[in-house]
């Protein structure tokens, strides 16, 4: 096992209505003025921004709004939010959305208090600094309310980037699982998707005797293959709902990760195709994993063996352990078709065309030097390879 | 799943030689007059301490020592703690040693800033304001480095009480696993069942639906039964040490335990027994846990048949599902004797003439109203039913 810190130090408020304490929350958070930010319309038609707006009120607490965060958030939003945050000097930035608008919020806390370009952040600066920042959570996915992650696209040139720093970790984070109960069927497979994959960038390490850890993400994993189809059958189901909240949390706090080497490679080929097509990221993880999966599965066979056999419950093949990895990666594609995920680059809306160039951008793109990845050093060639197992 | 709060805001600092970082820690969380609390020999010999001054001394912290903390720590000492870090305006209690140790320095934390006597918050009172802890941890056992609980035993009258509060969650806690390598066989052996006890407590739950903590909890349970046996053969075994190093906090900063009811029957009628014997905790649980699950598995077989299953790895018996429950019990029973626990009242020095007094306390002692558990709610009658059969 590696060394490492272990700090998550956020306030998770977890059950039905909770958003109706916000106020309190920001209030016990040091906000006084709040920069509430969000995407659109469901937030805005459900009522949820009524709602926590109201209980801002009811602690006479101040707010600006700026709306408009998309998916795959933009570099220009948050520009105008750290403006904001500075000309109307906000000391508390609340993010009321998914993973999109709570990295994009992240962004503006750090920024906020930066004298230089926000972008520095995602160019590897790590962020020392920031307003406190805190989310209610309307999709179980990408991890952003517990994690100290942000990943931002830049308008110019369209590529996506990721910073870190404990800082920007939120100080609360309102998990009601019923406001993730009106997302539809694809996009509750595609946040599933994600809270997978980030368990498997964990889990595909070259760190041995880490066997605590192991055992959580198998945890997650397991926890997701029960619930997943369920929601997926019946959105409304409220323990499934939970169950996916909570496992999406852990699965990027790096309670799943602490200890061992990490991968992350598929992310930096998956941000290339979001980034280029504007796809859903949890659908473009579905393309990638099982593609790299294959791809590597020979640089430790038993390593897949055991995710085949703890998570996908196959039987092991003591003669031939590669056809127990194999039948694994076989079963993770079957699970993902069946929630509705695209498997290959034309369900996807991904072009052949476009392999070299965001091979090219993935290994080489914004300061990387040429290798991806931990558990397997990718170059552009390999990276090309993969894409084309996606074809 | 029931709504939930879940706060672990304790700076985790894990690996080699960690412990000469222990300044820095103390500063960064605002401490420039520690008491440095520890129990006695081995902290003194292996030299831990000193290098533990050493560290405060280069960064200027200054420091009084108490030593003197026992096995299920007492009141006296407590009392004696108080007045110190009054009477010499102590900013910062730094605990050295195990779960007696921590939780000795948590109650003289939190009495320091309280105006009545700290025995209130042993009968009931919450914990709100303490002095910040940092803990140094020696024993993979009582997961107090990251929980905000206390055991203390009043001298008069020899019971132990529990308190609990966010502000005795320590601030930081450094846990180097090496420093439990010259722990022997029998006291790491206890503390690996205090960890699977913690386990069990929240496993058997009246809760429905709670799968992603399900799985953690047996993460948590599959990870001891392979890393133990392997410390007991092998005290030096680094990575073993450290897998259950790991476990032991994850077991008891209740992220096993968050959106369930929780039972912990088992650990009151335990602290009678060291109480009244002095025993190691976690002997007296390696007694408690076996009676305690034969007499109240039938109120949820499936239950029983689960951990079995997932756990102890038993085949499920899908006709007599209480088959299944009975031999996981077994399991449990056999892994405990191979470890080298007592399962008796015989093996353990506890005598058949004291199980009335001690039923009697452990559900009238000191408040209580007669009825202890959550999953099955006990009477003084089931509760000496429970030590009998432990005989």
């Amino acid at each position: 096992m590696n060394d490492f810190t272990f700090y998550s130090p956020t306030y998770f408020v977890f059950g039905k209505n909770k958003e109706s304490e916000t106020g309190k929350y920001v209030k016990r958070f040091g906000g006084t003025k709040v920069l509430l930010h969000f995407g659109g319309g469901s937030v805005v038609k459900s009522g949820l921004l009524d709602s926590v707006k109201k209980s801002l009120e009811a602690e006479s607490i101040t707010y600006l709004e700026l709306g408009g965060v998309k998916p795959n958030p933009r570099s220009g939003l948050v520009y105008k939010g750290i403006d904001l945050c500075r000309s109307e000097k906000i000391d508390f930035v609340l993010a009321v959305g998914g993973g999109s608008t709570i990295d994009s919020a992240k962004a503006i806390a750090a920024g906020a208090v930066y004298e230089g370009d926000f972008w520095d952040f995602y160019q590897g600066l790590p962020i020392t600094k920031a307003l406190p920042v805190g989310t209610i959570l309307t999709i179980a996915a990408a991890g952003s309310e517990g994690s100290p992650d942000s990943v931002i696209t830049n308008e110019e040139g369209m590529y996506k980037r990721g910073a870190s720093g404990e800082a920007i970790r939120p100080a609360f984070s309102i998990l009601n699982p019923e406001l993730t109960m009106t997302l539809p069927p694809f996009q509750t497979a595609c946040g599933a998707t994600d809270i997978m994959a980030h368990v498997f960038e964990r889990y595909f390490t070259n760190t041995k005797e880490v066997e605590v850890t192991d055992r959580f993400c198998e945890a997650v994993l397991l926890t997701m293959i029960k619930e997943v189809p369920i929601v997926v059958a019946n959105p409304l189901d409220y323990e499934a709902r939970a169950n996916i909240m909570w496992a999406g949390m852990v699965a990027h706090n790096n309670l799943c990760g602490v200890g061992r080497d990490q991968d992350w490679a598929s992310h930096d080929i998956e941000h290339e195709l979001s980034a280029v097509y504007d796809c859903a990221h949890g659908a473009g993880l579905a393309v990638v994993f099982p593609a790299w999966m294959k791809y590597v599965y020979q640089h430790d066979v038993m390593r897949f063996a055991k995710i085949a056999c703890r998570v996908w419950g196959c039987e092991m093949d003591y003669d031939y352990p590669e056809n127990t990895a194999l039948e694994g990666i076989s079963r993770l594609r079957s699970f993902l078709k069946s929630i509705g995920m695209p498997l290959n680059f034309e369900e996807l809306g991904a072009l052949e065309k476009d392999i070299d160039k965001m091979a090219e951008t993935a290994c080489y793109g914004n300061g990387r030097t040429g290798e991806i990845g931990g558990f397997v050093k990718l170059k552009k060639e390999d990276v090309i390879n993969i894409y084309k197992l996606m074809l």
